[in-house]
C-alpha cells in the first residue's frame, strides 16, 4: 500500500481527492476534466443504479436512449435553458480526420468534412427529447409519458473535481409530459420524495428537501425541487434535483395533446436527476482518516474474508470453512469475497479493506481453527469481536443492518447538529465562519439580498424547506419582513 | 393502428424499417444518423445487456468507465487504429457558445474558445484505455487486467439504418490485459464463445464462430474471432466480435509489466464487443410480415392479457381472474402484462400485441368464465388452443420454454440449408444470385482474390470457420490450390 491518507482536518480536500484515488474509485483521465471510473467505484455505482431503477420502473417510468448530440439549433429553441447552458458545451464541428500532410503518422480535422450545423455534445436532454415527444404526443391517451435515460452528459466545467464536478458525467435524466399543471407538479414532488428515500435509505445519507430561490432555478425550470445534504467539512452539496417544467418547452417544441373534451393544449412537463456525484456524497458523507466507509447496501462486497495462516495445511483447513461460510452467507444474500490472495499478506489485505470501507472483515486464524470461532472487525466503528463460527450468519445479518443505521445516524446527528437558526448578519458570518453547516436564516425574497450574501460570504441558499413553520422575522441581510426562514450554506 | 406492415416478399429493407417504427423499438431522430431508442425497443436491450453482464462477470470481469473523449494524440498512438477509424470520427473542437452577435436569440460557436488538442468523440476506447492501463499495470500482480464497459460510441457513417448502422450506437466493450500471447489468445476465444453461447442460447439465434480475413480484421488486430449469423434475406450479419490485439497497443502506450521472474515485457491484448446491432439481428432472425417476435428470453414481457367484455360486471369477473393468474405467473417468474386499457378495443390489442412481438397472448371473454377456460396464442407460429385455467401456468411454462426452441430450431434450419458448398466461381455467382445464404468455397488466401470477388459479387469472406475439415481443393476464383473452405456472403 501506497503512504498514509492525509487526515481530514489537516486538509478536506487532499483528504478527498487522496481518498478517491487510493480507495480505487477514480482517476483523473488524460482528458481535461473527464474521469476514469475505476471498478470498484463503477461497482457502487451500478448500485445505485439498481436500486434508483428499480424505484423509477416501481413509479411507472420506463427507460429509453435519446442522441448524444443535440443540434445547435434544436439547442437553442428554448431560450433559459440554452443560456444556462451555452459557456459549457463542448461542440463537435467536423465529422473526419486525415493524414496531416506535414506531420508523417499524425491526424488532423479534415476540413472539407466541416459539419453544416453544429453538433453540442448534451449537457442535458430537455432539446432533444422535446423534440422527440413532438412527434409522440398527440392525444390524453399518450399521457402521462414517464420516460427516464441513464446516459452521459458533458458539462464544460473549469475547475473540476473527481466525481463532485467534472466535464463528462453519468446520470440519469427523467423526462415526463403530463395533460395538467397540477399532475406535473406532483410528479416533480414525488421523484424528489424518490430521491430523498433512496439517499437515506441506501445511501444512509440524511438529506433536507426543498425548493430552489429562483436564481438557483434549472435554467428552462419553473420550479425546481432538491435534496440537500451536509458533508463534513460543514459544506452542502445538492444531491438530486427534481424540475418543474411548466409548459416552457412545450411551447418551445410545439407539442400540444387533444383532450378527452377534443381541447388542444400545450402539456405539462419535469424533468429530474441524479448523478455520479452522488459518489461524491457518499464518499464525504461517511469517510474517515483510515479511508471509505461503504454502507452495506451500497458496498461492492458487504464481507471479506482473510485468511490467516503460515502452512499450507492451515491455509487448506481455513478454505473448508470458508467455503461453507461462504455458502451460508450467501444464501441469506450477503455479498461476501473470499481473499485468498497468496502475494499479499493479511496485514496488506486489512488495510486495503480498510481502505476500501469493506462494512465487515472476517478474519479466521489457527486459534480460530482451534476453538471454532472468527474475529469480526466493522469498518464503520472499527470495533473487533470474537464469535463462535454457529453464530457467524446470524451476526453478520444483524451487522449489516446495524451499521447501515449507525451510519445513517451519525450523519443525521452531525447534520442536525450542524444546523443554526441565526438571526442577525453578524451571526450569520460567525456561524459561517467558525461551526460551518446549514444556517437557518430569515431572508426578505428577493435576489439582490440573495446575490449580496454570497457575495460576501460565499454562502448561496441551499433551499427553502419543504417542511417549515410560518414564523414573522427579519431579513438578517436587509432587515425587511420575513415569513419563512430558508436554508444557507457554502456549497459543493 | 396504422396501415399494414409491407411483405418481406414485397420489400426486404422496406419492410425491415417499417417494423422497427411500428413496432415502436426505434426511430430515427433529429441528428443526422442518430437514433431514439423507445421504451418497448431499450426494454429489450435492457434483458440483452442483464444477460451478457451477468457472463461477463461469471467469466471474471469487472466493469469501469472511461472518458467520452479521445485526445487527438492519444487516438494517433496506435497507427492502424488510427486510420482505420479516422474517416468515421466526430471531432469536438469548441467547449462554449455564444449569442450571436448577428442574429438575435441565436447562438453561435465562440470563436475564442478553440480547444488546443481537439477531441475525438470515441469510436472505440482501446486508446483512452490503453493509456489509462498504463498506470495500473507495473507487475504480474496486476494481471490479468479483466475490464468491460458499457457504453456509446460514435463511428460517422454515411448510410445508416435503424441499429444496424447509426453514427450512435451503444455496446459494450471489453478490454482485457494478460501476462502472455496464448492468455490472451485463450481470452479472446472465450468472449467469442460468451457472445455465440449468449446469441444462441437467449436470442435464438444461431451462430457460425470463425475468424476474420486479414482485410476484414479489426484495425489493430493481431486476429478477429466473430460470430457470423444469417438474415432472412440469404444476407449474413456479423454479431460480434472478439479481438486478439496482439501486444500493438502495450507498444503503442508503453505498457510494461515486471514477470514473477523479475523481466520486462509488454503485455498482451483482447478487446471485444456486441452493440445494439444486435437488436438489429433479432429483429431480422425472427420475425414476419404481421410483425415482430421475440423469443421469450428477450421479450420485455412474455404473456399479455387481454379481457373481453361487454359488461363492467364481465370486466370485474375477468379482473379477479387475472389477478389471480398474474400472481401464479409471476411466483414462476412468467413476466406478465394485463392489457386492461379501456381506451383500445379488443382488437387493436391484439393487432398491437402481434406486431410488437409478445411471445404468448391469453385472451378471457364471457364464455371463458363460463367453461373456466382461457384462449391462448402464439406468436411464433400463430396457433390457438383453449385450455382449462388450471392447466394455464404448467401450460405457460412448457410453452416458455417451447417457443424459445422452436424459434431457434427454426432459424438454424434456415441457416443450415443456405450454406451451400460451390466449386466453381459460375457456381458461386449463382448461387450467390438466386438462394443467397452462405457460400462455402475455396479461396486461395490472397487478398487480391478476396476483392476481386468483393468487386465482381459483393460478396465478402464473413469468416474461416473456427470448425472446419481440411480439404483439399483449387479457388473458386483463382484455381489455385486451398486447404479449406472458408464463407462467403452478402453482409449487412
Amino acid at each position: 500500500m501506497s503512504k498514509k491518507l492525509t487526515s481530514r482536518a489537516e486538509d478536506y480536500s487532499k483528504w478527498y481527492n487522496e481518498l478517491v484515488v487510493k480507495a480505487d474509485l477514480a482517476e483523473n483521465s488524460a482528458v481535461r476534466g473527464c474521469m476514469v471510473i475505476k471498478p470498484y467505484g463503477y461497482a457502487i455505482w451500478e448500485k445505485i443504479q439498481a436500486e434508483l431503477d428499480r424505484m423509477f420502473k416501481e413509479t411507472g417510468h420506463q427507460n429509453a436512449y435519446f442522441p448524444l448530440f443535440v443540434p445547435k439549433s434544436l439547442f437553442e429553441a428554448e431560450e433559459k435553458n440554452a443560456e444556462g447552458f451555452a459557456k459549457e458545451c463542448a461542440v463537435v464541428t467536423h465529422y473526419r480526420l486525415q493524414n496531416d500532410p506535414n506531420k508523417e503518422g499524425k491526424l488532423r480535422v479534415d476540413p472539407e468534412a466541416k459539419l453544416e450545423e453544429e453538433l453540442v455534445v448534451r449537457p442535458t436532454s430537455e432539446a432533444i427529447i422535446w423534440n422527440t415527444y413532438k412527434g409522440w404526443i398527440q392525444s390524453y391517451r399518450d399521457l402521462p409519458l414517464l420516460i427516464n435515460q441513464w446516459a452521459n452528459v458533458v458539462r464544460w466545467e473549469m475547475r473540476t473535481r473527481l466525481f463532485l464536478r467534472t466535464a463528462e458525467f453519468l446520470w440519469q435524466e427523467g423526462h415526463t409530459a403530463h395533460e395538467t399543471k397540477q399532475e406535473a407538479i406532483t410528479e416533480a414532488k414525488l421523484m424528489n420524495n424518490v430521491y430523498a428515500t433512496f439517499v437515506e435509505n441506501f445511501m444512509a445519507i440524511p438529506v433536507i428537501q426543498g425548493v430552489k430561490s429562483e436564481s438557483e432555478r434549472f435554467a428552462g425550470a419553473d420550479e425546481t425541487y432538491c435534496i440537500e445534504a451536509l458533508m463534513q467539512d460543514g459544506k452542502a452539496l445538492q444531491a438530486g434535483t427534481s424540475h418543474f417544467l411548466g409548459q416552457n418547452f412545450a411551447k418551445a417544441f410545439d407539442v400540444k395533446f387533444t383532450s378527452k373534451e377534443g381541447k388542444q393544449d400545450y402539456v405539462w412537463a419535469t424533468s429530474w436527476g441524479v448523478s455520479t456525484r452522488l459518489m461524491g456524497a457518499l464518499i464525504m458523507t461517511h469517510s474517515d482518516d483510515k479511508g471509505l466507509v461503504l454502507p452495506p447496501n451500497l458496498a461492492p462486497f458487504q464481507v471479506v474474508i482473510v485468511p490467516i495462516y503460515k502452512t499450507e495445511e492451515q491455509l487448506n483447513e481455513i478454505t473448508t470453512i470458508v467455503n461453507s461460510i461462504l455458502s451460508d452467507l450467501r444464501s441469506v444474500n450477503i455479498s461476501v469475497k473470499f481473499d485468498n490472495r497468496t502475494t499479499y499478506r493479511p496485514g496488506a489485505k486489512f488495510a486495503q479493506h480498510e481502505l476500501q470501507g469493506v462494512p465487515l472483515r472476517v478474519a479466521i486464524g489457527p486459534k480460530d481453527l482451534e476453538n471454532g470461532t472468527v474475529e469480526l472487525a466493522r469498518r464503520d466503528n472499527l470495533t473487533k469481536e470474537v464469535i463462535s463460527l454457529n453464530d457467524l450468519t446470524n451476526r453478520v445479518q444483524g451487522l449489516m443492518i446495524e451499521i447501515q443505521e449507525t451510519l445513517f445516524d451519525k450523519a443525521r446527528t452531525y447534520r442536525d447538529e450542524h444546523i443554526t437558526e441565526v438571526n442577525s448578519f453578524d451571526e450569520f458570518k460567525r456561524v459561517l465562519d467558525v461551526k460551518g453547516g446549514f444556517l437557518s436564516a430569515h431572508w426578505d425574497g428577493t435576489i439582490e439580498t440573495e446575490d449580496k450574501i454570497k457575495e460576501i460570504t460565499k454562502a448561496t441558499i441551499r433551499c427553502l424547506p419543504l417542511e417549515y413553520k410560518e414564523e414573522s422575522g427579519v431579513c438578517v441581510y436587509s432587515g425587511k419582513p420575513s415569513k419563512r426562514r430558508v436554508l444557507f450554506a457554502k456549497a459543493y
